[in-house]
């Protein structure tokens, strides 16, 4: 019920519009495809044409669902809620108690289970057509990530690189990959806010420290999810400082280590952990955060997680890496040598023996003119 | 977590921001503002200057979370859920289970109880500010339907009345208040979908029929949400026909009944039935729906419902009016006298003694050139 703000994930999977009041959809093994609506609703629904039954309801959703149940007499009810996977978990808390109160003295309350696996497969696995459109998506996060290059310059600002990104967005009618205040993630030297944060009108470019920035569009529906980073030399120096270019070398070396050990059925915390050790062995501090995420219509798409196995992530860490999927690579060190963070994120595409990349990878620490 | 896809609209009213893990915003009756968040997080979340204490965490937020309520002590622990008001239902089912889970053992869990109460009185309560940017919302909306009276003609298709609202809309750098999609709600005759239908492209604008929208612009952050009709005369018809007129008078009449009884303390369903009551009275076929809802940050802004005590509303209905809430009035008849549907929405605010009409009221049926 009102989709529209409180977005249920799972919804643009099968439906592709928003709907008001309290609503079912249901899809059986046999290929039923079941939608009981508010009046008013009901037309909407049907035009899609992809419902094989469409019930429109006036009063409450109640009985039009109990009459359904009964008739199609499921042995297991799988629904849209999730204690790990953030994309499978559409479903309200008041919905789910409404649903139990509905179903309480039939046999239905107790064939109730997460539809998380269905979800996964149907969101995780991508389609040729949706690893071309976050081809297309990286060519552009590519190409502005070019013309940053030519235009940034000592004493700019995060907000001012912040605002060229989004002028440039808005120029091509894209939309940025996550949150606008925070898309793209900008660093400019030791004192920026690292992760999640924001950028700030009073940090700016400055020689002999590291920019660094975490960015993503979203074209035809689909994401990128990069982070890049370059080196603004100060008074003559031909090449960066050598503990910067070695800090670089290990965070490329940790992401190569995660995409050897990347295929299908291994789990995700293996790839995590050969990223984390090469970062420890290296005598680095340990990242705080996840390895990778999958991508898709949004830039963290649910599925599983590159991650250690912490309550953080629930037991995505535990999920199989599958065909289809694509996920970034990512990790980086704060305040590299008292420079700034240095981070870098690649994007993957999982084949059937391991993986190819997306973007085309960053090795090195370029100096900025 | 991963508010922004599976938007909490509880959150924008305390934070202003999106967050990515599992979050903890705790509001007491003391005043403290307490937020256990993710590291990476935890800077920007303070850059609010918003919260009295942030607690980072790295590995779960059970351990915080636990710390926190036990030096809290709560009696009660209003949490946002409600199987009611869609609007302080934010929390995922997941979450919920989670939250149980993390509970367990303590005493905690058997304090929590719905936010709703809450929730709704800092909702639906509007500011001064709120209602004036409501105001400046409707004032674009009676433009853009000044203008709309200007072009329309005979032959003109839904999808192209719709596709003027939008070039307009986005001229002026405004969101639609609802699903671009189907706002405006655009009908043109007896063939046309009702309710939350979608524009078609197959029908159009006929000599002897209404054209009825329904539409709202989201202007800084807030809606307008109105319905307005008119009459394109066939031959050489001075006025519209007495049936149609007979319609409209009923229509107007029975909004100008639940304004009427309308005032703080009032439960809903009272104001919906007094409309309810007018149409029925008239001999029209009762209309399907509530009467009126709540407007603000959404179209549809949660709290009560203007309704009967139908499932489907919840308890909503049973709701007081209550001192500055803005409502919709709203009703229709389907395919009056066969020239198709005929509805109106006014927008009223709710003041110590009865309400205000935000909108200048539609009380006739005006003839299109």
């Amino acid at each position: 019920r009102e989709t529209t703000e409180t977005g249920d994930p799972v919804l643009p999977l099968i439906l592709g519009q928003a709907v008001t009041w309290h609503s079912a959809f249901i899809l059986t093994r046999t290929g039923d495809r079941i939608a009981i609506v508010g009046k008013y609703e009901d037309e909407a629904v049907a035009s899609s044409g992809a419902w094989t039954t469409i019930v429109p309801y006036v009063q409450g959703i109640r009985e039009p669902l109990l009459d359904t149940l009964n008739e199609l007499a499921p042995q297991k009810i799988a629904v849209n809620y999730s204690q790990d996977d953030v994309k499978a978990d559409g479903l309200s808390a008041g919905m789910w108690m409404l649903l139990q109160e509905y179903l309480q003295g039939t046999p239905h309350v107790d064939r109730l289970i997460s539809a998380s696996e269905i979800i996964r497969a149907l969101r995780s696995r991508k389609t040729a057509t949706e690893v071309q459109r976050m081809r297309d998506a990286i060519a552009v996060t590519d190409e502005l990530f070019a013309m940053f290059i030519e235009r940034v310059h000592e004493g700019m600002s995060e907000t001012d690189i912040a605002r060229f990104f989004h002028d440039e967005v808005d120029h091509r009618g894209l939309d940025t990959a996550w949150e606008r205040s925070h898309c793209p993630i900008v660093t400019t030297g030791p004192h920026s806010m690292i992760g999640h944060g924001l950028p700030s009108a009073d940090l700016a470019v400055t020689r002999g420290n590291i920019v660094h920035l975490d960015f993503g569009v979203r074209m035809n529906g689909y994401c990128s999810d990069i982070q890049r980073g370059w080196y603004l030399p100060k008074g003559n120096e031909a090449v960066p400082p050598d503990e910067l270019r070695r800090g670089v070398e290990t965070v490329v070396q940790a992401i190569t280590a995660a995409a050897e050990v990347m295929k299908p059925g291994v789990p995700c915390w293996q790839v995590d952990a050969a990223a984390r050790q090469t970062v420890l062995d290296a005598g680095y501090p340990e990242y705080q955060h996840a390895t990778g995420h999958n991508v898709g219509r949004a830039a963290h798409d649910g599925g599983g997680t590159i991650g250690p196995r912490w309550p953080r992530y629930g037991r995505t860490p535990e999920y199989p890496i599958e065909v289809g999927n694509v996920y970034t690579l990512e990790l980086g060190i704060d305040n590299l040598a008292g420079h700034g963070y240095f981070g870098l994120e690649e994007m993957v595409h999982v084949t059937d023996t391991g993986i190819e990349w997306l973007t085309q990878r960053q090795t090195d620490l370029p100096m900025l003119g």
